[in-house]
């Protein structure tokens, strides 16, 4: 399906989920760019899971969003269970408005949802020359070192700067061997996922996408990986004001209340200590650049340079829409 | 030795290389902190190095070191080739104020040099009951994904918040598999390094310390710590004004200049956004450690429990000196 066509169609669902135009857009944006980057567990098929949400008042479609200014570079949002992608919307645009202000802006924001790919808002900060740190938790996915259940989401990492060219550098990384959206695709399409990246239920290493949803991913790098995952917990959610400490719920299986995700924005002037940013940053990705390399490695790419190139190859080609998702628009439409 | 008296000696010596006594202190008690927490690869080890950097005029041990406030949350450092330690400690010290004042500091240091462990300037700003991010980028040690020569330093990711004990949560990570101190000391004491964590120069995997350092350190999770690392030469290097892309000198091999290390300190109210932090974060830790266990693990612990435990066990000890060390000191006091 083509692209505008696609994001009038999930509008159109949004509006009849009873969100309003502005919100809805906004939603139907950010699923479709997660189709545009390749990110298909972060996109459609999480559609039909946001309306059901909605459907039995766990997102509210009509939220009274609170912004309460702590100074001219702190904002605390309170979503009061909006869908993610309106919350985060809402609070990038505010983070970007205090950086630009003031050289530096700090937003957390409590009870919200999930909203999608960090790298998005990331995005939307370095497009206004700013550079960003985003952060969030996810509901129970990874156990922290040492237990023998999960607790910690895939918590992501992300990072954003302008390059002085076209791509930005945005680093988008969850601290699990791999995305849990992809094990969920995975087990949709039933399709193996790589070893060594999760084990099933009795701890037992397992490439089945099923089994590895039943039991525990992996964190990147052992102690280290578990150890972010906390971080991130502790920034989005135990800061914030969302919840933490494993009670983000589950959004396809826990229907027993709202999510009330955590998010934290630090966004800062790129020149906030240098004048000529940009050229440092063209240098040092330069410098990067020029190594050699690998046997069979063409280019060393910087964070966010393949999305782009995905994003770019995708743009005027029509969306592929996978049988099921197809099964869950034509559901929600009618 | 006793605590104090190897801070008199360090002190001593560092006076001695023209430092004044105040920054004699200030290095002094950093140095034995490392050893007190175990980690003698930023401990005493290094004290010949940074004398000889003095010697040969590469550090500056008279530095006038500029403050310029941006306003009354930022703060950017010229730390005119101070040793690394003056400079964090004037910076850390900064961050403080800004987030006591404004409930946010972010300070920016160029021209500095390696400032020992990341988690003893994050742990000053959470003494104040403040959450601290920290990066600072490193001499060349690991090699960009998809390249065959070593730009990014260990770069580690630290971040320290109070915990409501009084042992606070501080994690701090190189983005490596290893640190390249522990290395370094593997390589003095004759020592093999684990399977898995470098290559020597020609691309191979080795257990060699001594070929690992003429190698390439591998960093976590492949990609995704390559990235990891860029972002910390971002933040550390290229946003302050420090060397970045890999044109931070080794501090042990490479006399042809200063270091010029950036460090980047992101400091905030830990009770900015929500009232009772302390009881969320005691409660996240919690229910973190009541979790079911691993086979043989007694207790989940968190960042820097280990650290502190380890820190009182050598409180009242006598501080262990290896004989090269000793060399050193007898050297260094002539």
């Amino acid at each position: 399906m083509k692209k505008n066509k696609l994001i009038e169609l999930i509008t159109k669902i949004f509006i009849n989920h009873k969100l309003n135009k502005k919100h809805a857009i906004i939603c139907a944006e950010a699923l479709v760019n997660a189709e545009l980057v390749d990110a298909p567990s972060h996109g459609l098929s999480r559609l039909k899971m946001y309306c059901d949400r909605i459907n039995k008042k766990l997102i509210n479609p009509k939220p009274k969003i609170k912004i309460k200014k702590i100074s001219q570079s702190i904002t605390h949002i309170d979503a009061n269970n909006s869908i993610g992608f309106v919350a985060a919307d809402i609070g990038i645009k505010e983070a970007v408005k205090n950086a630009k202000k003031t050289g530096f802006g700090l937003v957390g924001i409590k009870n919200s949802g999930h909203y999608g790919l960090s790298g998005y808002y990331a995005e939307q900060a370095v497009k206004k020359n700013l550079t960003a740190l985003v952060f969030t938790n996810a509901p129970p996915a990874i156990a922290p070192h040492g237990a023998l259940k999960t607790l910690f989401g895939t918590n992501p990492i992300c990072f954003g700067t302008p390059t002085s060219s076209k791509i930005p550098f945005i680093l988008d990384s969850s601290v699990s061997m791999i995305n849990r959206g992809k094990i969920r695709v995975a087990a949709r399409t039933g399709k193996k996922i790589p070893a060594g990246v999760a084990l099933d239920k009795f701890g037992n290493p397992t490439t089945s996408a099923k089994k590895a949803l039943e039991g525990v991913q992996l964190p990147i790098a052992s102690f280290r990986g578990s150890g972010f995952a906390w971080m991130v917990d502790i920034l989005s959610g135990v800061l914030t004001g969302g919840n933490h400490g494993g009670r983000v719920k589950d959004p396809f299986d826990d229907f027993t209340g709202p999510q009330n995700i955590g998010h934290l924005f630090i966004v800062m002037k790129s020149n906030i200590f240098v004048r000529n940013y940009n050229q440092r940053i063209k240098e040092n990705i330069k410098r990067i650049k020029r190594l050699p390399k690998i046997k069979g490695v063409k280019e060393i790419l910087y964070p966010g340079q393949n999305k782009y190139i995905r994003y770019k190859k995708n743009y005027n080609n029509e969306i592929r829409i996978s049988k099921d998702v197809r099964k869950d628009l034509e559901l929600l439409i009618s």
